[in-house]
């Protein structure tokens, strides 16, 4: 019996990364399709995105009968509960590539307002959050799982460079501001992937430690 | 025991009505500051946070505590599970009101761009939105959280009213695109604001009828 549950935690770990490994690839095609100006990738974004939704069923279904039927205390139940809030990220993380290519579906209507230096920087950057948020989840790994945390500082500092050079474009040419905002609304949803990715690493310290750090970090970005 | 267990799924649900009408509350506020121009509105939103994140952490704890202690299965098990991930929308909510006060309080160092019609009228709905989908949950009510769904559609139509109308200010003078750019981005945190009850109604009917509706409505959206 206890063989069994041990093959069934796993069997949702499987899910799981299979999810946020689709989560992630969605993100990196959804910019693609943005720096290629190719659409193509975007289909791909919105195919990769029913299996998210499937999986992310999938995956609440499977924690209930875990719990029901196994009825696992301490760590083990942490850990079931918190896969259901992770599966919850990880659909929202796909969601917010699909708004990138929705964004992008309406810039390449247009001329390339300018080449795209730090968007891709920054999705390189909030991919690696997403894959190490997960792997810390796995691999049951605090410290990872901090230093998912503090790449979220980087995430700041390119939303804001991002911000300053268009807000520059769209001060000084009026033919610009629409297509600058479509990118400043693209850097936002990188950074909300980059939240989620933080929202991910705070459940696993907490899974692993027991312990809550999820407000003292928002403080800490406050402060 | 039975009896004793209803005792504590009431102390859950009010726990997590304090919570939500905080949510509620500090929404409201943060719109004030920004509407009435003043700052000391927002005083009291951050003064709310610290209420929201420790509901969060108090909810949380009950639910595990709850789940091993009652072992509960069916109907009880998916609302406590669901309780959580209320509990996480609640708190990003919060997180939501607080980013407003962060753009109201570049936008107060400025003269007023624009009497502010619309934006009050959107956070009007969506804040109806959130205290209707929080009762949807305590009532076990689906109606009611398919009423909170359909009112998305309101915020969507707010959202690009808004956008539309600051587009044209920020093409017709370019002084005007950093205050502009605050306003769409307020609008953009009460979308978001609106997307996490629709979340929470979502997860309701999902409790109440042991359906998932949750990507249905994306669908439609898309569609």
């Amino acid at each position: 019996m206890h063989r069994r549950f041990d093959d069934e935690l796993n069997a949702l770990k499987e899910k799981l990364v299979r999810m946020g490994t689709t989560a992630q690839t969605m993100t990196h095609l959804a910019i693609r399709a943005l720096v290629e100006r190719d659409e193509k990738y975007c289909q791909d974004v919105f195919r990769h995105e029913e299996t998210v939704n499937e999986l992310n069923i999938v995956i609440d279904e499977a924690v209930l009968k875990l719990i029901a039927l196994r009825q696992p205390v301490a760590g083990d139940l942490r850990f079931l509960v918190m896969s259901t809030k992770i599966g919850s990220e990880l659909e929202r993380i796909a969601d917010q590539a699909v708004n990138i290519c929705q964004n992008t579906h309406f810039l390449l209507q247009y001329p390339l307002l300018k080449p795209l230096i730090v968007t891709p920087l920054m999705a390189d950057v909030v991919e690696g959050m997403v894959r190490d948020g997960l792997d810390s989840f796995v691999r049951r790994d605090a410290a990872l799982a901090r230093q998912v945390l503090e790449t979220d500082d980087k995430v700041d500092a390119f939303k804001d460079q991002i911000f300053r050079e268009l807000l520059t474009y769209m001060m000084s040419d009026p033919d610009t501001v629409h297509r600058a905002l479509a990118l400043i609304l693209i850097s936002r949803n990188l950074e909300r992937i980059g939240d989620h990715a933080t929202n991910i690493a705070e459940d696993v310290i907490y899974v692993v430690g027991g312990k809550d750090v999820r407000h003292h970090h928002e403080e800490k970005k406050r402060g």
